[in-house]
């Protein structure tokens, strides 16, 4: 039985395939740790340990091959497979999310987007097409899709998250500032700009606060 | 001479600004520590010595005055001043975050947004004016803004941090998923997704290897 692996260590992956696929480009066959680390500002005991995981093995003296890295990166985290997802909320952010160019190599498909705005049902939006949101029992159960992502307003985020929930969806990506209760086996993952904000704002005011004093 | 906050530190600070609204408007007058530690899932030392920084002080038995406490937190992280921006890259997300409501609680606003197309040049993305990238140098200049956002594609994300760096810019505010180059005294704070996607996928097919066991 293997541990889980932590969030951390799994935020860690596509920055590595990132990385990894400029080397790519650039025709570079053969990449070492401490190359990864250096580029990438992470401790080069962390990136081994990291690399480790993904159960591919370097060659002394002279590294790892670059394209073997990237297909043993994509599968641990599950890139090398189609994910499909249901979008509620077609909104200025929910068409952000919509139009977004790199789910595809992620693996990443948005099937169906739901709102209740008349203007935007039936419409598409980068070829998805708006659905009514009293429509999501009827395609959840059609489509056995188990990934949701919530990019409506924080007031109904809670309403759809248990709209979700009945209706087997098992991982929600929450795209509002609201922290939502579901039962012990859905996996929640916030993406939430504020914390963002709160260090880019304290950083800038503490500079600006260190030069005046010179 | 205080020492910096760490990021980490900083993260939390907005989580416990939003619970504490949500008392407010409850109409609750006090809280402790241990409350907002069990609400939001962090541990209570760890709650007391966030609270520490900001120089608030509890009534023993009683807890914190709730008021007092946003008030504290909102000054702490600078949310009580107004910041300004720019913004490059007006495609859809950063239409998005041109929409976005809740900025203006952070004491944060977006006063110019820039772009290189034609038809969106001109025009108003929520009451904000796009102009002409050419124009930066001037508009920088101009206003004296201190803030940049690049919501433009990968491609030219590092072109544009030049740009802003020239012109004043001390801290970026980076959606594109490229690491960007940076003399070391600018601020760089990035929001990617990819890594937040990629706890999602893993862990959503860890949940569905495990359920298929049983």
């Amino acid at each position: 039985m293997k541990k889980p692996v932590s969030d951390l260590t799994l935020r860690r992956f596509p920055k590595y395939i990132q990385f990894l696929k400029t080397l790519q480009k650039r025709g570079e066959k053969y990449t070492s740790a401490s190359e990864i680390a250096r580029r990438l500002g992470v401790h080069h005991t962390q990136v081994r340990k990291d690399l480790a995981l993904t159960g591919v093995r370097g060659i002394p003296k002279v590294g790892h091959k670059v394209d073997d890295l990237i297909k043993a990166i994509t599968k641990f985290i599950y890139w090398d497979e189609i994910s499909y997802a249901f979008l509620v909320g077609a909104g200025h952010l929910g068409t952000a999310i919509l139009h977004y160019q790199g789910f595809v190599k992620a693996g990443f498909q948005i099937v169906a987007a739901f709102d209740k705005n008349p203007e935007k049902i039936g419409k598409n939006i980068a070829s998805v097409k708006i659905y009514n949101i009293d429509r999501f029992s009827y395609f959840a159960e059609k489509m056995d899709v188990r990934i949701g992502i919530i990019t409506t307003t924080s007031e109904v985020a809670q309403k759809i998250t248990d709209l979700m929930v009945k209706n087997g969806i098992k991982a929600i990506w929450n795209f509002t500032p609201i922290k939502l209760s579901v039962p012990a086996d859905i996996i929640v993952e916030n993406v939430d700009i504020y914390p963002s904000l709160a260090v880019l704002l304290r950083k800038l005011h503490e500079l600006e606060k260190a030069s005046r004093k010179k």
